[in-house]
């Protein structure tokens, strides 16, 4: 048996929260953020297995449990496919929200293997650290696990889940001005809730009228042209059961798209919200409408601003 | 009343056969053929109104009745809306079958409103005429008239249908040696017939399916990616059922794959099926091996090999 050998014994990297269906392409489409994002530290050790040995952050409740965390569970699908003669402790800093609908388990799964990954000397290829980082995800979204954050959080920019079996992911083009606003209320929506609440069947008429948006939104992506970009964010599916979860769903819309929004949806299962703009000036303008007016409704609430992260998770 | 001013009192037209739906894209994408289509000569007489006075070629027996006449039937909308003093009398050459899942009637169509608009001063734009080739279509599929033959035959290349209300038309780019292969069976599918035998809702996993390809499809088409552009040609909306309307359509699929098409489906809604190839030689292979099969089979057939056709209807 070969021996794993490591190019170092101490990493800490960082991966990105990801925003998922991006308006019309539900489970297909997802794309990389700046910020927020998760950190996660591991160390090499003499002692055999995966341990967690501490988690910071917004959320430092998050079991410790491998079995029950995320990150836990991915790294030990890795490392049990390794079988390295060291042992392998982790630090979690948990810099996201969960159940934010920004792909919060997605960044912890992904840090974890990618980290791994990082030290080897001999590293594997994305596809099989998606692999890994899916049976982190399954713990929060079961058997029907998706694959649109973790992907987009990996690869990095816009992804197209092609094929859930066999696994095949398109890497989209980013038109260089694209940025997007983030605005999550701090409500509670959770990802199997919200998938239960969707039809599981759906009229014909509706399908096509979802995929002519698909098609011409992946034009729109390579063609650089943002007029076509918003016309094809339109959502039929999930996004008129999904939005009735979410408070003033239809007056934030308006909001945005009165500051410059190109098009505006629901983030993943939400209840986070996004609008993608042309350029970072009408994506702040977006944010500061939609901030003043949750504040007026006392809604509390977090804006992130950021460029589309083409790069994907990265060594700190 | 601004008087209509013609450039030229005859014309002689073509306007080729569409390929329909292109696998995964029911409804959203058509794509243009050099061969087979229709031809149209239009002539400016003194006496008022639209008529037919010759229909010759395979299908002469087509009504010369303006509104039982497809291309009749859009000449009038286009002239009824130009309100000119003059007359125009139409002879339609019939060059391809009827019922064949190539677009037939919105080739006569197309031929008909891009002839009268070629004699025009001021033509109007491709959009305009759409719309009234559409009134013409209307009569053989209905209030649900669908636009991908009708949008591929006239703007020529591959077309997305990205909406039909308000019409929106997106050109997909063609990978220069993209190539076609069509066999026609001469058994009868009647449209509306095949229209019905479609489930009117479909899961929403099949839906994702779907879209997975569709998006997939797209990309390929832009990057030129022919092994993409083979595994995004699934289609599990429509194929399923209506395959079983044509007869040995898996051993055609089968015989095609093996002879070097990269995708096979139904056109339109058949009883026509194509091929895509990398080529002209392999579509000729792949024409020959079905062929041949339906020969031992006897089954009458017509194949028909083209690159695609980005020109679009054309004075002859």
């Amino acid at each position: 048996m070969k021996k794993v050998k490591l190019k170092q014994e101490r990493i800490h990297v960082f991966a990105p929260a990801t925003v998922a269906n991006v308006g019309c392409g539900f489970d297909i489409f997802g794309f990389a953020l700046h910020k927020p994002g998760d950190e996660l530290e591991l160390q090499i050790s003499d002692e055999p297995g995966v341990t967690i040995d501490k988690i910071t952050g917004e959320v430092a409740d998050l079991p410790k449990n491998i079995d029950q965390n995320t990150a836990g569970k991915a790294l030990q699908a890795f490392y049990r496919a390794l079988k390295p003669d060291f042992g392998i402790s982790v630090t979690l800093h948990k810099k996201m929200p969960i159940g934010s609908g920004l792909g919060s388990s997605a960044a912890s799964a992904v840090a974890a293997v990618f980290a791994l990954n990082a030290m080897l000397e001999s590293p594997v290829d994305k596809k099989t650290l998606l692999k890994y980082a899916i049976v982190g995800e399954r713990i929060t979204s079961g058997a029907s696990v998706h694959l649109d954050n973790i992907a987009a959080c990996l690869w990095g920019g816009m992804i197209l889940v092609h094929s859930k079996d066999p696994i095949d992911i398109v890497e989209l083009p980013v038109p260089e001005d694209l940025c997007c606003t983030i605005i999550h209320p701090q409500i509670e929506v959770r990802t199997k809730e919200s998938r239960l609440i969707l039809k599981k069947e759906i009229s014909l008429g509706d399908a096509v009228t979802q995929w002519g948006n698909i098609a011409g939104f992946v034009a729109a992506l390579f063609r650089g042209d943002y007029s076509l970009l918003g016309s094809t964010m339109q959502d039929v599916v999930a996004e008129p059961a999904r939005s009735m979860l979410i408070p003033h769903f239809k007056d934030m819309r308006q909001l945005a798209l009165e500051n410059g929004a190109l098009g505006f949806g629901i983030s993943g299962s939400g209840p986070s919200v996004f609008a993608l703009t042309v350029g970072p000036t009408a994506a702040e303008s977006v944010g500061a409408a939609v901030s003043r007016f949750l504040e007026r409704e006392d809604i509390g609430h977090d804006v992130y601003v950021s460029s589309i992260n083409t790069e994907g998770p990265k060594i700190l």
